[in-house]
């Protein structure tokens, strides 16, 4: 049995408190560095490892973890978790998307059935259709084959997809297996879905409506916006989409789709890129066996984030690092920075996962917590970012944890030699110089060119950005989130926090308003 | 005489610190908050609007604010910065982007020439290069007119100029005025220039060049990466290339361009984009006459940061309440959220803008301050992030400033009816509830159904988003981050913090490292 407790009535959450902090710039320098780079790594899935040499702790700081992961129960947690406990207690549902890459623990059945042969069976009926429409069996009208796939989703149907798409996309046509191109629509500003619509053949074109209640304002409305722009084309909708919805949405049964893909309430919008709401797309864009690999690769990183040693276990880890920085240090921000332009949206969507996650000030149970909860994460690809806000990260007066994640190799494989380097060494060059100048800094007589130093990170390292990595990326993320859920015991499966601005919308277009609202209504034409 | 002083060493500061402070829930209801919003609100340029009645402040802490501005002369510093006093003290350089679209105080001759001439004749020079390259007077060796630009350049010659061109791409295909569709390559990551390369036609694409130094290590090397692509494709590089640089450097009197444009010491890259670094591959995309529009919008809302009365001076006044939020209040971090899908990349660009303007520990003497200086900047489109990370600022532990930006009009003219109300007005009421719901909260029993409130936020409404709104809104940003750069006394315009990297990452490829360094340069096989 587990026991849900705030952290800060924790007693190894207090020795940490107390416990002396680590001179990064002093731990980091010499010979004493080059062996912390060495030992401070933890293996993940695929061949990559996690590096917190450069994190502000010791062997004593992460004894104190250790303590504090025992004390919070952390393993014990998971398992309640992947064995179909209520874990998400405000909505009252099971928390389920590991599932879909693997099981973990024990059988878990719901609404009477085994939810892991369900997930797997949703897998396989994407998996068919996807097969048929490369094979040009599911075709328009017209017989024509299918040439791209646009998803219309918002928020988890959008981010996560969307980042993993742009992650594969070179490699795909590098391993000539993009077999349709992916577009997205997301937002209700009109121009978005127009501009989409604009820039593809609709007459060749697959929707993907993705919506688990069918009832999102955002995507029915554009979803309407598309049946236009086909009916206009002179084609028959209902020949041009499929849906990815629960079993008990309005979308389930109706007529308007070509086949309906199912999701449900045990994995949330933000953890369902493993789910059907990423698998559709993504094996229409890359062949159902890409996203296999893909679910793979997270399946090898879950089975880590079983383990109870946190020297073993990367997404614990780093979790506890992260409240250590958030709640001990007093740090309110992250900034993900990954070396690699195919994850230019891989931060947003973990934006996304972290702060809708444990962006929360109440408990599990609806009590106010007394510490800081969910930090503020923000994030582009390097190099672009040492040119841009790096100053600040710096020499800022704010500090800001990081987490770099850098690849050996490029996905393309095209590159050239500048000043007896190629492209690919450089941007490598570049990910190791900027934790070495951040942690240890250089001093200078002129202040101005002064680097303080102290400035925490960790590197995630890969040999190369592909199907299996990313799963395993994407899995020590989701993990990492969770744990942090459970250090601060909050429910990180809800997401109360979107409700208000809902209401107040639907009353503005209702013209049901007085007071500020009025006038804001007033003043945008409303 | 302007005399430049700590912060807290102003008697006004310290009298803002023992201000009582506001509480916006209580002063947002009802009809005291309908006023507010009526009366906390100074126009921009272009018809648009800045709404500040969600902020925390009141008419006792703005009568604070407009002391502040007096005491540290905010008004007189960017006299002296547009009359061509050495503002960028580090670099000991004049700080002239002002100038590229209009004069707003006397002239200014350096290096020999008024600069205002140097400026207009560079626009006069693209415009006209533009124009035979729209004609097809400036074609490729086979005689067949250029379809695309590519614009090379990291940083402020990357992030700015593509923001804007993404701002503006649809607006101009719907007004027929996009005249050839514009790529950008930044990062040293090969897949970046193979994948641009990759989805362009090369033989009728022309490629600007832009670094200011010739130096630039990313922008060399993709300059090569693309000289390599034009050759193997049996095109003569030079008849494919133009080149954004400064007279000095070594790209300047290269043979290897169609045609230098030229820059100069005086304008940092971030604050670029009305120079041409933004105006060749804008005027290139869309004309110059759009460009000129848009300069023309920059020119205007500039006028109005010289007004002494802060609550006629938009971009001062915002300045002030973002000072009053970082240093009183004690937020670390604002988001810019546009409700614009076009305005995308604009908050990446303001990301850089800010943080590396403001970014700073020592004032512009090298001396330590004792105060926070520049924010975290993050965000993305709303209503994107309505289902993504506003959970965190609903409801999280932190407090985050909030800017948003409205358009009442759409840009394609596209639209639909659905329960009513066309897509653009849902988009519109939901931005208004969002003001609403963050400063006023709603109690509920249920404590995880809760919303506390006080969370501040600003708006600036414009009708649409057209080349003279767009340069408004970044005249308005450079210049709020100008005025804070004042209060915090700090250089607004150099970046010393991004040299440290660099000069590591140099030694890394020259192998010529140890400890930590080396250690992490094996992990990564460099």
């Amino acid at each position: 049995m587990v026991n849900w407790n705030n952290m800060d009535t924790l007693a190894s959450f207090q020795e940490l408190l107390k416990a002396e902090q680590v001179n990064l710039v002093q731990v980091m320098e010499g010979e004493n560095g080059a062996e912390r780079v060495k030992k401070y790594s933890v293996p993940m899935a695929e061949g990559m490892v996690y590096n917190y040499a450069a994190k502000q702790v010791d062997d004593t700081v992460l004894e104190g973890l250790a303590r504090l992961a025992e004390e919070a129960q952390l393993t014990e947690k998971f398992k309640a978790l992947y064995n179909g406990e209520v874990i998400n207690t405000g909505e009252k549902r099971l928390v389920l998307h590991h599932m879909t890459r693997g099981q973990l623990g024990e059988a878990v059945v719901a609404d009477g059935v085994n939810k892991r042969d369900f997930y797997v069976e949703v897998q396989q009926k994407v998996a068919e259709f996807a097969k048929k429409v490369h094979a040009g069996e599911i075709t328009n009208a017209a017989g024509e084959k299918f040439t791209t796939v646009v998803q219309i989703g918002i928020g988890g149907s959008d981010l996560g997809p969307r980042a993993i798409y742009l992650a594969l996309e070179n490699w795909a046509k590098k391993h000539n297996t993009l077999k349709m191109e992916a577009k997205f629509i997301s937002n209700v500003d009109p121009d978005d879905a127009a501009a989409v619509l604009g820039s593809v053949d609709v007459a060749h074109s697959l929707f993907v409506l993705v919506s688990k209640s069918g009832t999102t304002l955002e995507t029915l409305t554009n979803e309407s916006f598309v049946k236009d722009a086909l009916k206009n084309a002179g084609l028959d909708a209902s020949k041009h989409m499929v849906t990815v919805t629960s079993e008990t949405s309005p979308l389930a049964k109706s007529d308007d789709y070509l086949a309906a893909f199912f999701m449900d309430d045990y994995i949330g919008g933000r953890y369902s890129s493993s789910s059907a709401v990423g698998g559709a797309v993504l094996s229409l864009a890359f062949g159902p066996e890409v996203f296999q690999q893909f679910l793979e690769g997270a399946a090898e990183e879950d089975k880590l984030s079983m383990n109870a040693d946190i020297t073993q276990n990367p997404a614990m880890l780093d979790a506890l690092i992260g409240v250590y920085e958030r709640n001990v240090l007093g740090y309110p921000c992250t900034a993900v920075l990954p070396y690699s332009q195919a994850l230019s949206r891989f931060p947003a969507h973990l934006q996304q996962l972290d702060m809708e996650s444990n962006g929360k000030s109440v408990n599990r149970f609806g009590e106010p917590v007394n510490y800081q909860t969910g930090p503020v994460i923000f994030g582009e690809p390097g190099t672009n970012g040492q040119h841009s806000f790096y100053q600040l990260l710096h020499q800022g007066t704010s500090i800001v944890p990081l987490q770099f994640i850098g690849f050996k190799n490029s996905q393309i494989g095209t590159d050239v030699v500048i000043q007896d380097s190629t492209s690919q060494q450089k941007l490598c060059a570049n990910v190791a110089a900027q934790i070495v100048a951040f942690a240890c800094g250089k001093s200078d007589e002129n202040r101005n060119k002064n680097f303080e130093g102290g400035r925490p990170s960790s590197i995630i390292i890969g040999d190369q950005l592909d199907p299996r990595t990313l799963g395993a990326l994407l899995s020590h993320f989701e993990n990492k989130v969770m744990f942090q859920g459970f250090v601060w015991n909050v429910n990180s499966f809800d997401q109360e926090g979107v409700q208000l601005g809902k209401v107040l919308a639907k009353r503005v277009l209702a013209h049901e308003t007085d007071g500020a609202l009025k006038v804001f209504s007033d003043l945008l034409n409303i």
